[in-house]
């Protein structure tokens, strides 16, 4: 079938791709118009303009937008304007769930459907195929099976379920509720994403540690001295140890082999200097843990780590020492190299 | 080659079944003769007493002890004694790695080599293979190669690695250093088992609780009410949610397989009344991160969650009921049905 | 001087009470009559209707709105209307600071000065005077100065400060900013008594457990065994520790003087059930904290194990359960009593 | 009554000077004839060497220990070698209470009582007193009764209690049972106190950021944007708001009497940079907890937050930023200029 597509980055181009190689009809635009090109030499129709590319769309138009969370709300509107009653939107990217929710609100005045999809695969998506969360109205999410059942990985060896809700899930595309559920959904795996790579990463740590007792250590009142040295004498191969939990063990996961690849190209991981970025969704995670009343210890320990590693505990940390200081005379070491 | 197995509880048993099926000679004890005659019957040599067991076991003797962690101390140091120097003991259980430490500096002075072994793969392993952690002296490692292999899953399609390090990891079994690294290495594999359990577990929790807006909560003072509850109408399907995380998406794993599974029987769980046990080795874990001074917020977390599954905050949160009457004369809500 | 104030529950009649003892007449308003009078009877001027409230008023009218958070905007609109530019309204409830801030500028284009204060002091505000957390507009806020003098401790030893910052801090109370600061300062103050009432919590549960090694401990593959039973072995007197703290040691607190009191009465706080409500203002805390990427670790951990104690945790660990079942065949233990 | 002091440093020094103070004979030592000297300046009897030191001391001979956790024992062990039965040995250190349990017995055989005491006050204590938690068997800690009340805060307005407990906890003194109980409690003191303090420094932190709005911020794939700036225009006056706290405020404690000041001399604290110690306790406390299976998120919270400062997580962060670049292709941000 024919789909439209704007906004082509890396996710967009890519998904593009795919699409055109399962036979699908892409409409793309970017205001880039270099990006629109590269795929108009890969069998893609490419518009000019925001009012080319809506017009080109054949009706019921289904346009996906595939942009940046900051500019896709005004984008949406825009090309809403162009739009008629029947006609679909798709938001690909990474919105905040309220937006969907606000937004299918207002395009429902409009007769205009709107469909928010969280997508996971990241650049791997265009050969393993894209995890798709789904939400919108039932009509307009069954008008688009085509269009899901080819960006996700299908093919998998499992018979198909019987229940409505497992019909597609062993295909990577799940339609998950009304608008926003879909970003909803998203939102949560990214929670879980952080947890997990925070539990990998912390694991790693110790192991890394596992030698603490073959190293000179200050001795001083401000240093906790090691209690038994004799426990801590292991030279562990990161990179090796990474490998081997891949096959049999019951930590085994996608995340485990990209950990696996990276270590084995550096153990010291030379190439990072530990800023870790977190781009919203845990932190929306976070904020619907707290709004429901759901406990969320471990994936809130994940995003406030990264929040460390961005700098933003220095004042909370110089409080401390002004503390120890206050009460104990003690004074502060300097910070270590690193 | 040879092996001889002591403690045919589930995983001892089909340790030795793989085994048996891969070749080896299989000598096994257990105070248990029903266990015994059990693999006997499937093509083993069975034992009547730990003498006749050592005896049975060519030169140099390898004895294999699959038993709970709190007696393996004392069976080791039986074993030991009716063996000679050159001989090898294998502790493939849960040990704490520094009872491994300590008892192969003892042996070490018999001439004992003794290895200990960290092994993941649960009830799947006599289908899938063992995920194997090895700690030991070179050569008596190297000895049992052949036993590794075929406990190990193998067979995968990746190239053997150039390195020592990675030449058996990406087959399932890797010898990680010294007696005690390989319990060291398991344990923190189990810490970061922790840390992903819980992850996939709070997350799946506010996906349960994304209906929040369409239940009626209880207006008092005591409770705080939901803000946004048009965010928080959606009915998910948890089934159908870890299903498709399964296909492509970021998080998928082993443990999510497993996750999707339960799900699919009961998306309610109702089976389980939410008492989480911890085995030793989450606390393990934490011990060394603490020793080596290494964070571990996230594998805490985790760890102290199952705590409170066991109910062992009782007497804290009594303590802060109290301190809220003290200052505020706030009354405590009842416990709900739950 | 003259202040309205509406609202006469627990903290408004005591602070009525408050004032009228500090010279200052009080004009008094609540939907419940009786609540009225028996002010009235102290020596406050009692008003029928919110019409009648605001026209004994003398100019400019100072109403002063102490009521739940979920009904204090209704009631500032409806007061407003009956006031006039250069009026000013008080908001000390327990409000958001998103919404003070929305409220004021809406009151702003009807010239009437909104003020919010933040208010720590609970039952004990009466006698010990209450912490007051003003924001507002400086004309406005410098006006009540006589009423938040009143309403604070006061009488302080130290020498007034020199800074403006510092000038009334001492006898507490603050200007803290234009309108919202004041429930912002509040906020984070009860983020951080939730994170102070864990810390005694978990401190004192721990002590609690101090006799683990003099108590039988189930045997089983799902219960981790106590290590070292000899170094549990303490029955501490929680009173006498909780009383003992209180003098010369860093950690002596006010409301540490409130859990020695509740322990002296009843160490076993058998009166208690152990679930902690929250009123928003922790959640509330985490909000900003993640909007402005500040790690605060220990605070949500506080505000989660609340979480827990009302039960919410229990599809999660359920959840845990199944996966512990479905990879290594361990079945829960049942809960235990408690 | 007449007490030897062994260790002058800056605690055991004050210590002396307040014992001087409260007309009893100090017999004191140290391996840095300085220390003694001075002290003799003041009143007491100066010991030359160890020897000297006990042969000094009057039957029975108490000796009050006041040495680094790292050698306490070896010279515990040269005292009682120049001791007999019915002496007092005091280890008035940080140690690890597992040592005093295991010091205790191994004196016993000797017949010389050991008593464990842990102390609070820092460098405030020479004046405001010492808060002491102690352990050791009754007739010997009733012998040296009046030295523990000279220490003590004492003078306190409350009526003594009547029960045993509660008899001196008023006072600031306390016999929390067999040895080893006073390091106990003391070291469960400073797990609150790590919590405690890290309660204030988070919402102090929060507070700091409060303008955030106010600030420019990058605007790239790798920075979540502040989702509501207009909340967030607050420039607060950090020691005006401690300082506030103070009074009549729930959080009110000493920890914040001494945070005031340190805000009042500068509120950036400038001669800070964020790297904070810990010296032991907050790490034993965590063990316990683990070892007894107590639930402690904000106690480990808070200590692994310092363990976060001295840049412990940093492995922990490149391979967060590994796994991101390995699925996603995001390139790290480089370190903020902090």
């Amino acid at each position: 079938m024919q789909i439209g597509m704007m906004g082509l980055g890396r996710m967009g181009a890519n998904m593009v791709r795919r699409l055109l190689k399962g036979g699908h009809e892409c409409v793309v635009y970017d205001i880039n118009p270099a990006s629109v090109n590269a795929l108009v030499s890969e069998g893609a129709i490419g518009a000019t303009s925001m009012e080319d590319f809506v017009a080109k769309l054949q009706k019921p138009a289904c346009a996906w937008l595939m942009l940046p969370a900051a500019i896709t709300g005004e984008n949406v509107d825009k090309v809403a304007a162009l739009m008629a009653a029947g006609d679909i939107i798709i938001d690909g990217g990474n919105s905040y769930y309220h937006d969907d929710v606000d937004k299918a609100e207002q395009l429902r005045a409009q007769g205009i459907d709107y469909i928010d999809v969280g997508t996971s695969g990241g650049v791997w998506g265009l050969d393993r195929g894209y995890c798709l969360m789904i939400g919108g109205p039932n009509e307009a999410v069954r008008h688009l099976d085509p269009i899901f059942a080819t960006l996700a990985p299908g093919n998998t060896e499992e018979a198909p379920a019987t229940s409505e809700g497992l019909r597609t899930a062993h295909l990577g595309y799940l339609h998950c509720g009304p608008t926003g559920s879909g970003h909803f959904v998203k939102m949560v795996h990214n929670g879980i994403e952080y947890g997990m790579m925070a539990a990998y990463a912390e694991g790693m740590n110790i192991l890394k540690a596992a030698n603490a007792g073959n190293k000179t250590r200050d001795i001083d009142a401000e240093t906790s001295p090691l209690p038994t040295p004799q426990y801590y004498k292991f030279d562990i191969d990161m990179a090796a140890v990474s490998e081997v939990w891949r096959h049999g063990s019951v930590i085994s996961s996608w995340l485990l082999d990209l950990t696996a690849d990276a270590l084995k190209q550096d153990p010291e991981l030379a190439a990072y200097g530990g800023r870790v970025s977190d781009s919203g969704e845990g932190r929306w995670t976070l904020k619907a843990a707290i709004d429901t009343g759901v406990p969320t210890p471990v994936l809130s320990s994940a995003l406030f780590q990264r929040f460390n590693s961005q700098g933003e505990s220095l004042y909370a940390d110089k409080l401390l020492s002004a503390m120890r200081f206050a009460f104990g005379g003690h004074h502060e070491k300097p910070k270590s190299g690193a």
